[in-house]
């Protein structure tokens, strides 16, 4: 397998080599992506260097965990003059636990825009489709080897999830042969897919819901409403709710889609494009990400009025 | 990329040099992988030896049909003897134009379970998960240079459809390098992705009827009736409404789900199932298949009813 090399390959292996204390971080709320790459990269220290420290940082929650080992108590000396690596996190803000500031030196590899540069080196492949797949191909240059199957499964979950099956624009050859090589470790990618997009009845359910209650408006936005009573009836948290936004991609009418999940009165709006961008919508909210993926939190239910208004804008 | 090189490769090379006149099949409604890996062939014969007369062979239709080139009015004496390749057909009545019988020699190139040796010479992978994925791998041991796109798409296509999305157990590490070296020729994912997945307004409604009118049986077989008036409803073929029996794949509970769609007063049964084996079930109602996904057709609702309870006997 051919792989390109980014020229800080070589500092990653230096940094770890030369601390015997290393910290692991990622985003809040983890995705497949953040969650996959941190616990690839914690495992994969342990297994090569046995004699290290190595601990994963941030509140182990969402939909994804049960994927992963479980949350690990960490002391504070225990992230004290720590080599802290942070994972698939955009800016500061968004790293799952604080303490990333006591740590002696920082390392951030991430494949969202470069908008932050809260650490001490940043590695960054804004093209790159995931985090995990970034993280593969360093350890293949490590060692082209066929990884540990947990490790590559871990790293598969992320490219999976962050690519939505490798359907996204950033797929390119290498991603694929990436993937490839984590299958060399020998697992079954149908059971590992059944463990990440299984569903239980009742988000089946809010799902349909989403499906027969969505306003399909004719320049091609479509949108739903998610109110607190349709939550409970569905026995979803905010969190779950918001995760569903893409129940409205494969209809070939729908332009941009969101959802409006209702919280504490007020409403969280996930935006989504096949390719319209729409993130300067979401910052006018004071929201933010991708420019095809991005969300505006807390707004008065006036303000999602105006916000499907600027989004319809966007379309004419 | 390492490629496995099966010994009929250069057999099959050797075939196609030496017939000036070829014809290439594939079964009656053709899937995505039919059509991959038929215009696929077609067209790399074309595209390297422009002296030839090469002919795709049977009805262009199917929903997948607008990613294909159009219908090819093939006559008699272009068929008559001619190296006949028959790609991804189980069996003789399955194959889609009789005129197969005319041709001076035929090979099969086929990843189903062998069971009828129609053609003169047999190549069969039956661990393959797509027919595409023995063609492409077949032209990259030919040539190793990237593809000319819109072949490496008609591919792409094939194992895309044939894996679903590469979520099948028999997906392994080579089909994803494969899958990469389709991905060198450059074409964009997403778009091709929305170009067979995207569905109109009628068909997600469809969809959306039957996950809010499946039975979801306690002990894991899910299942839904699609009679006419329903059929009529959302303006669907008997062939459509068919093809999404997926609609429940994502169910946890679903271990078995069925689509028991009526035509002409009796049904058209399609059986998926995650990992139960239910083709003797289909087979003991004259229909067949995969061990994991097969039909039956033409039942009359009480052969249904007892089909039913024979999945769920599966099931105990």
């Amino acid at each position: 397998m051919q792989i390109s090399k980014p020229n800080w390959f070589e500092s990653l292996k230096q940094h770890i080599e030369e601390n015997d204390k290393i910290t692991v971080f990622r985003h809040h709320n983890p995705d497949g992506d953040a969650y996959g790459s941190q616990w690839a990269l914690v495992s994969w220290i342990r297994h090569h260097y046995p004699d290290k420290e190595v601990y994963a940082m941030g509140l182990q929650n969402g939909s994804l965990r049960h994927l992963f080992p479980p949350l690990q108590d960490v002391r504070n000396e225990q992230v004290l003059d720590s080599l802290g690596i942070i994972l698939d996190t955009a800016n500061a803000p968004r790293i799952d636990d604080r303490r990333y500031l006591d740590c002696r030196y920082t390392l951030k590899i991430d494949h969202h825009p470069h908008d932050d540069d809260y650490a001490d080196e940043s590695y960054i492949d804004e093209l790159a489709p995931s985090t995990s797949e970034i993280v593969a191909q360093w350890m293949y240059w490590m060692d082209p080897k066929p990884l540990p199957m947990y490790i590559a499964q871990f790293l598969y979950i992320g490219m999976v999830m962050d690519t939505l099956h490798f359907t996204i624009s950033s797929v390119n050859a290498q991603t694929l042969k990436v993937a490839g090589y984590l299958l060399e470790s020998g697992f079954d990618v149908a059971s590992l897919d059944d463990k990440m997009m299984l569903m239980s009845k009742n988000i089946f359910d809010y799902i349909t819901y989403l499906r027969s209650h969505c306003s399909v408006d004719r320049i091609g936005l479509v949108y739903c409403y998610v109110p607190l009573d349709v939550q409970e009836q569905f026995h979803l948290t905010t969190q779950q709710a918001k995760e569903e936004v893409n129940a409205f991609k494969r209809l070939d009418v729908a332009k941009v889609w969101a959802l409006l999940v209702e919280e504490d009165g007020l409403y969280n709006v996930s935006i989504r494009s096949r390719n319209h961008q729409v993130n300067q919508v979401a910052e006018k909210y004071g929201g933010g990400g991708h420019r095809f993926a991005c969300a505006a939190h807390r707004l008065s239910f006036e303000q999602t009025t105006q916000l499907l208004d600027d989004l319809k804008n966007v379309l004419i």
